[in-house]
């Protein structure tokens, strides 16, 4: 396994695009960014114009750093062909990238090797190698966001799957008849406890009249109804909102205890904006796992925040890209 | 991995105790029982008259076949510290057998190594290497009868977790406001899914006069309301029945489809009494992991019978005892 070097990382979004060069050592747990840039996500004309920016915008930090980056790292959001380095469906970008060979395009411009992996499998990654799991060896992480997404680490190798799908915890069904979401499916973790599910709920009880404090520190704007303010109103003593909060961390902590009996992980990572909601979550995961997970013993499965905040996909392209990912797929475990 | 030779095994069991020694070629899949025998479960006054008479049941069939096995594995009904081969806590057992170091005694008795493996995650490993399994890489198994236990295997590793307790996937919740289960948690898939939980669901359609076909196939007898025989209610074409079947189907399905979203697995293995439903319970999981899991394609999930029957366990610890299972752990892999 190569453990230091620089190395190139791109997290494309579409809302914006982070790129940096950075140094890693994969076998001390450490990476630090050397330089970085954050592109537009959006305003480009397909998929072209923004692949060549983000070309530019790497070959401009190289310059900067005056070194070339061993091989560079993009974390996309959604499908990616991993042994070819081909984009197959980026649901929420323009132009959703079908069958772009980012790999082959991106590499030749940079005179070096491009590997691709699912952004929130590289924000698992990123938390597993530098962030909350260093010196674990199994756990989940939960980006609880505007969407929820997430991964698995079992026993040192991020589990990849059919396009590096797997991970989609946010994806189970965790209450059967509970509302649409975004995929299709109905009652996903995804329809019920993400950041704009939350701030649904919020609207609804402020509508009802019911959540006085929120509806101050709202000022009665729906605008302003979020995670980060119901959080607020629960904390300043808002009955109705604290209630539904408990009930949505109820949730996560189905998903959690789903995870927990399928796996036993040592750690259960919660990043993402509604992560900031602090012990009115943590405190509702942890205690679902306890009460129901009773088949075996649970006093060492831990729940804890991500380390890295939004910088977790950056480092964990940095750490695929060291580690020679998408080379064979073989190369980011523990006991290579 | 040393892969021909005459292996153990001993299938531990609350009402059986199967014991059998075979021959096992793991790299070709393959494995065949050359002797063996069954004792009854029950009637021992704790656990050291029943090793005892496990250790005599073994040598007999060694004298049998004239050969001494080079390791024997032992599947044992709960928790197990599978370094050490010493039981933590088998509640179906009489003593429940806390802290029985069996890989020692019995080793001592029968001069060969002995490796301990929960009975249900042997399963899954005798599935995997020589049953439904077969070549595939990435695999979960629901083993629905009495109980719902279950196993995962990841990129051809079995997934232990500590004392061996990952895999439980009949515990995963799938009706957070459900019924009690046995293990203390409300909505578990086995509260629901297991032989008991769809025989109680026949009692009730019975004593309501609901279910007509049911009533004759049962003869009024409520002890005949099983899942075999709801199942043939069902097929002569029982309304009411088979609505319930196709209810606790999706509940299964609802399991199944938060392993496809967590793990993307390539095969899902439905075993044990109560996948004797066959379509009534096939069709209605295929259809809910298509229709749940909209997230990522899911054409290359599959869901499949188990291959071995009740063998599943024996099998699966002759490929435990012949892995080095137990010898750092680290034995049971395709690629070692």
């Amino acid at each position: 396994m190569t453990t230091e070097g620089l190395y190139g990382a791109v997290d494309l979004g579409g809302s914006h695009i982070g790129l940096a060069l950075g140094f890693v050592d994969v076998d001390a747990g450490n990476y630090r960014l050397v330089a970085r840039r954050n592109l537009e996500g959006g305003g480009y004309d397909g998929w072209e114009p923004m692949l060549d920016r983000i070309a530019e915008g790497l070959l401009e930090l190289q310059r900067e750093v005056g070194r070339r980056p061993a091989a560079v790292g993009v974390g996309c959001p959604g499908w990616v062909d991993l042994e070819a380095g081909v984009t197959r469906f980026l649901p929420n970008l323009p132009g959703q990238w079908r069958d772009v060979p980012v790999a082959r395009l991106l590499g030749a411009r940079l005179e070096t090797p491009v590997r691709l992996l699912n952004d929130v499998r590289a924000a698992t990654l990123g938390e597993f190698r530098f962030g909350a799991g260093r010196g674990v060896s199994t756990m989940a992480l939960f980006a609880l966001g505007t969407g929820i997404g997430g991964g698995v680490v079992i026993e040192g190798r991020l589990r990849l799957g059919p396009l590096g799908s797997a991970g989609e915890l946010g994806h189970q069904i965790v209450d059967p008849t509970g509302p649409l979401c975004g995929c299709g499916n109905r009652g996903c973790l995804e329809a019920v406890a993400s950041g704009p599910a939350i701030g649904g709920t919020g609207v609804r009880l402020l509508r009802s009249g019911q959540a006085p404090i929120l509806q101050k520190i709202a000022g009665g704007d729906t605008e302003k109804v979020n995670a980060e303010t119901m959080g607020e109103a629960a904390r300043a003593g808002d009955e109705a909102v604290t209630k539904e909060l408990e009930r949505i961390a109820g949730l996560v902590g189905i998903a959690a205890a789903n995870v927990v009996v399928t796996l036993h992980p040592e750690l259960i990572v919660l990043g993402g904006g509604v992560a900031g909601l602090g012990d009115l979550l943590f405190d509702g995961v942890r205690q679902t796992i306890r009460e129901r997970v009773r088949v075996f013993p649970t006093d060492d499965v831990r729940v804890e925040p991500a380390a890295l905040g939004t910088d977790a996909g950056l480092a964990g392209v940095l750490a695929w890209a060291a580690s020679g990912g998408g080379a064979g797929l073989d190369g980011d475990r523990n006991h290579g």
